[in-house]
Order: structure tokens, then C-alpha cells, then sequence
């Protein structure tokens, strides 16, 4: 397959494309377009995300304030409104440096047998948040906000689409190996998605701890059922 | 099996348990308590859950205000405020409200075919919202502040225990006439509220009128793995 690759500088944005489909278009972040940090400068924007990631740990999405941010930063408000106009685009560029986090991850997942890549990928997807129960209390939020706020809608669209197109790539990967059944890979990627989905909304709204661990079991028995039921 | 139902009226709960196992929970609705409305005489419980259920869908969780709820009562602030303190008190009483509907339609199904009880279970949890999108953004808003309001906490888990009760009950029917293998009830139960849930936030988030189709499918799917797959 032939892939190609277009950055638009404008937007910040790349797209991944074969002939005509669109595989893959995301948001180039800040962290990735400034210098590589060294101890004596180190890069603002990363700073502020950790710092936005305290702040939401200790005070919620609801209270959240560019202050209180800057609070956590150790600077002015005015040296947060130097690199981020509102709230809304500085929780904007955090979701991408979450969705960043999560590919460093993922990146780090070296085995290329199928069966085992689709594990270790669920188990980032369910195994890992549960040690992040407060970051999944300030996602939901920021999703309810969603049907008014298309910053955050485009970011969890694309952190979404990310997610569907790793596991379509694995799943597809199985099914010309010969380890998996011939199925409809969107439709499994989308039902894996509403798994991981439910799991973390029920993990914020029952406080469950067990939550993720059922989901994982439940995303388990689904690829089983789906992927490797038909010898 | 022996229940016994117990009525605590000052709290205005009723608890249905089994020896010492606790079945089942509830809120003892204001409409329950009412008496019945005449034409003349309208109930004002009723009245002013609707006019929520319009406020709701009109501005959102987030810009609703007592007064805006009066509005759509056609009476003034101290007309509401007569029958529920605070804002909250109110959506606490509509969530109720809402469980209330959903038990008005479960009870319409008169099949006790276990099978088709399961299968029209599953339709009134993810196939009726379809047509309800802004209720699902309003209770996604009082979802993600569960970590903040203990009353919606509480309602949500009592909405939540009594629809996997529904489920564990149809699944340990049909159990118990072979019609299903014999699997952790309970297991299966969260793992279908898994689905609902991941299904109904996505609905929100991602605005797919194909999120709950997916889901209905994906639950399908895995009863049929889980209950009948065994044979």
C-alpha cells in the first residue's frame, strides 16, 4: 500500500492518505514542534501541561482556572496567556498531549504478533487508567461539554479515530495472518471502542474499581467471540 | 424464593430483600405519591418534570436555572421552588422521574419468554434513546458531575442497580429453563451495562446516529457468545 503524507503548517494538522481515503489526520502538537527541552530551558508548553494536569487532578474541570494553573506553574497568568489565548484552547492542546502520552505508549509495544499486540493494546485502552481515576473524571466532564464546545468535539473525534485505526490495523493484520476470523474490522474496532467507552464513564460515575477490570474481561471474551470463535 | 418488602417512609424508600441479601432499592417517586390527577386538578409533580424535561432539552444542563424551568411551567420561581428546594433537588426528582418511565415501559413487556425478554430489554435500553439525544447530553452533564453531587451519585446507582437486576433476573430465568448456559450472571449483567453506557456516551460525543445500532449489535453479539454459545 501506498501511503502518502501531507502536513498542512497552518493548522498544525497531518494527513495520511492511500489513493483517495483519508487513513489518518491529526493535530501536530506544541510539544512535538518546540525545541527538544534541555535542563536549563525547559519547554514551556510541556511545563503547562503538567501543570493544567495537577490543577485538573486537585480541582476538577468545573473549577479549573487559568490562575489556578498558574498556580501549579509557578508563574504569572500572564506567562499561561502567552502561549494560550482562553481555557478552552489550553484544555484543547492538553487533550492532544494526552493523546501524545498515549501514542508514546503505544509505541513502546514492540511485538508485531497480532493476537498479543491487540492484548497489550486493550490493556493500554483499560489496564492502565485505572491508576488516573482523577484524569478520567476531568475527561468526562470535558466530554459532556462536547454538543458545546467543537474544539473539544474535533480532539476527541480525532484521538477516536486514532484509537479505531490502531485496532483496525491490528485486527486487519490478524485476518491476512490467518489468526483471525475474516470480519468486519470497523465494526469490531467500534464495538471494542464502546467497551472502553462505558468503562470509563461507569469508572467516574459508580466509582467503581472494578470497572476497568470487567471491561477488559468483557473486551477479552468479545475478541474471542468475534475474532477466534470459527475453527 | 422468599421477599420481603420493606417501606421506609420517612426517606421515602422501599427495599425488597431475600434473607439477608438486599435485592433491590428505590426512591418511592413523588408521582407514585400523588394523587391520581383529574383535568381539573393537574399534578404538579408531573407538571414541572416536564417543563424540566423541556428546559433540559432547550438550553442544557449547564444554563438551566429554576426560572427558565418555571417558564416552561407557565408559573413564577416560588411555584417550583413550593415543591423542590434547590436546582438539584429538582434533578434529583427528574432522574427519578425518568427511572419511572423506563419501569412504565419494561413493564409493558408481557413476553416471559427469556430469550425475548432479554432481546426486548436490550431494545428499550439501546434502541428507545435514539430518539431522546438531548436527554442523553443532560444526563451525560449530571454523569460527569457525579464526583461532585452525591445526590446524583445516589441516583444514578440506584437507576443502575435496578437495571441490572432486570437483567441478572431474565438471564437467571432462562438458566434455569436451558434455554441459556450457566454463566456468572452477575458478570454478564455488567458487562451489558458496559455496553449501554459506552453506547450512550458515544451518542453524545461522537453525535453518531450509529452508536447505539453498533451497541444493540455488540450486545447481540455477546449474549449469543456468552448465554448460547455453548451448545
Amino acid at each position: 500500500m501506498h501511503v502518502d503524507v501531507y502536513i498542512d503548517a497552518r493548522p498544525k494538522r497531518y494527513y495520511l492518505t492511500s489513493g483517495s481515503k483519508l487513513l489518518f489526520a491529526a493535530h501536530i502538537s506544541t510539544r512535538t514542534m518546540a525545541d527538544t527541552p534541555t535542563e536549563s530551558d525547559p519547554d514551556p508548553h510541556e511545563e503547562i501541561m503538567r501543570a493544567t494536569y495537577r490543577a485538573l487532578r486537585e480541582h476538577g474541570y468545573a473549577d479549573l482556572t487559568i490562575q489556578r494553573i498558574a498556580d501549579e506553574y509557578g508563574k504569572s497568568t500572564a506567562a499561561v496567556h502567552y502561549h494560550y489565548d482562553t481555557k478552552d484552547d489550553l484544555l484543547t492542546a492538553f487533550l492532544d498531549y494526552i493523546l501524545d502520552q498515549f501514542k508514546d505508549t503505544v509505541h513502546e509495544v514492540e511485538t508485531t504478533d497480532p493476537e498479543q499486540r491487540l492484548e497489550l493494546l486493550l490493556d493500554k485502552l483499560l489496564v492502565d487508567p485505572t491508576d488516573h481515576q482523577d484524569l478520567l473524571v476531568a475527561i468526562l466532564e470535558m466530554r459532556s461539554q462536547v454538543p458545546y464546545n467543537d474544539q473539544f468535539r474535533e480532539r476527541f473525534q480525532q484521538n477516536d479515530e486514532y484509537v479505531q485505526y490502531l485496532l483496525r490495523t491490528v485486527i486487519d493484520q490478524g485476518i491476512k495472518t490467518g489468526v483471525f476470523d475474516d470480519v468486519d474490522t470497523d465494526h469490531v474496532a467500534q464495538a471494542l471502542m464502546i467497551i472502553v467507552d462505558g468503562a470509563r464513564t461507569r469508572a467516574v460515575v459508580f466509582d467503581e474499581e472494578d470497572s476497568l477490570e470487567t471491561a477488559r474481561q468483557t473486551a477479552a471474551e468479545y475478541v474471542t467471540a468475534a475474532l477466534v470463535a470459527d475453527d
